[in-house]
């Protein structure tokens, strides 16, 4: 697709992303992205604009569950490559890493199975980069296991809340 | 990619899923598909074999959390379509239908948005069925919201847990 015709494409994508007042807690505004999903030219557009930047550079991408699942699988069948969920402590038969981060309140676990041959290019993929610390944590979960986090790229970001401070560079589609 | 080549490579994606003895449970043999999405060529042929017998028959693709979210959102990107996320309760902002349905112990409850125009055509992608309760569960929840699932498709279904009964008509790729 032409750029000019990916960037309208973009925009009308983004307009598809729906502000939900007061949710999870009052005063916070979620972005729903749902309508976007559901949408099969704005996925299409989406899915392009995320893996863009990295073309050529990664062998392999990467989704954090549950919703990561979703843009990363997405991006594997765009890009040609295969898929490494990383998933919550306790879903995977046969863990070979874990790592622990912070949340608000208490800590989270995510695990990863060793089915990356040592030195692989990982592409890891979210929706949103918040405090960052999922993200974070899922580049140290691959690093451990002897691959490397080539690039990651998210949907959006929500400013303020210290997540590219702590990630450092990073892809954003949408600058909201 | 002509028939005999797709079974082929078919074939090489089926001997890629791994048999973890004794998980979650003694007893139980878990099929363990994550060295399949890690491959790249498994997971697109994959991905076409879950789709292709309802070519031109459906609008838009849904998949429950989590583990279904991966194969049916790359099925989303191969048929050109939108995704629907399917999820577990108190995860989506605005859910405008849920349905509660039996588990071994307990039971569960699944939501959507109703981001789908009335009368839409659903295919309903998962990785496994086993008593076919989440699946069931699934359809009743998208037909509540006057759309109508024209196929359930799922990788691999384990026999004797009643799932083939409950469901119906169902598209297995994998006949374990």
């Amino acid at each position: 697709m032409p750029e000019a015709e990916l960037s309208s494409a973009l925009v009308r994508a983004q307009s598809l992303i729906r502000n939900v007042p007061d949710y999870p807690q009052p005063g916070i505004v979620f972005r729903d992205i749902t309508p976007l999903l559901a949408d099969a030219e704005a996925l299409r557009v989406t899915t392009e604009a995320i893996i863009e930047p990295f073309a050529g550079q990664f062998d392999v991408i990467a989704g954090i569950e549950a919703r990561g699942f979703i843009l990363a699988s997405a991006a594997a069948i765009a890009a040609g490559t295969g898929l490494i969920p990383i998933r919550k402590a306790g879903k995977l038969p046969r863990p070979a890493a874990s790592v622990d981060y912070a949340l608000e309140y208490g800590t989270a676990t995510i695990e990863m199975h060793d089915d990356l041959p040592a030195g692989s290019r990982v592409l890891l993929i979210d929706d949103v980069l918040a405090t960052g610390g999922t993200l974070a944590a899922g580049r140290q979960l691959v690093e451990r296991l002897g691959s490397h986090v080539v690039g990651i790229s998210v949907l959006f970001e929500i400013d303020g809340l210290g997540g590219r401070e702590l990630i450092g560079d990073l892809h954003t589609v949408f600058h909201a």
